[in-house]
């Protein structure tokens, strides 16, 4: 039996690679125990600048687990990116091993 | 407060890589708004092609995040294609910053 | 209508890299039908190790979707491992394509 299951909400974000920087930026501004970062592809209408390009754009995606509380503040920090830039956000409540 | 955050549900489909074109002819068909396409290495019984053979296999990861009615005909379409080929799906229901 | 859509548990490992072998070991002993392997990057304080770390390490992303039996033993087996190594893992419930 696992006894001690932590709670946590986990929020991924999708946006272009160029953003990493900044992005990482807003994550160490939080103070997020850690996060992790995969090179992707992306297509389509997601964000209004990716919606200008044809094809396919080098994205990445940013996952970090954190409380619900910062997950609100995180996601209102990452709404004035989506003027200008292709990026989405989604959070899901997950539960498991991490700090 | 993030006042307005946005219901979806997040469908990820892994499966060969070969697949790609075809998976984004059916993601476009079903005029995603977006998706983001992550190269991956899979093993294991996952549909009756990977089960043949041994070692790992180069997949891919294809996520979307669509409307409810939109997820039940994207995983219906798939299902022809998981007699044939290494293929799976799942839906999780998100929120946050998308379209 | 998707009339059969299978109920499962994602469970997500996020650890350093040269833990891949260990991992997959430990899957394969615990016979899960599948898993995807993605490789990623990572910062922060997850597990003991990667705190130690200035800047990014080479992580890899290993995903299975098994039952909710199989899911405690894993997070069970896993939990030795974030004694000495950056390593989390948490569990979401799934529905969806796969076996």
């Amino acid at each position: 039996m696992v006894a001690t299951l932590t709670q946590g909400v986990l929020v991924t974000i999708i946006g272009e690679a160029f953003l990493q920087y900044r992005l990482v930026n807003l994550l160490t501004k939080f103070k997020v125990s850690g996060y992790t970062i995969i090179p992707a592809q992306g297509a389509g209408s997601h964000g209004k600048r990716m919606g200008d390009v044809a094809g396919y754009n080098t994205n990445i995606e940013i996952k970090t687990i954190v409380d619900l509380e910062t997950t609100t503040q995180l996601l209102e920090s990452l709404k004035p990116l989506q003027a200008n830039h292709a990026l989405i956000a989604f959070q899901q409540k997950v539960e498991g091993l991490f700090d």
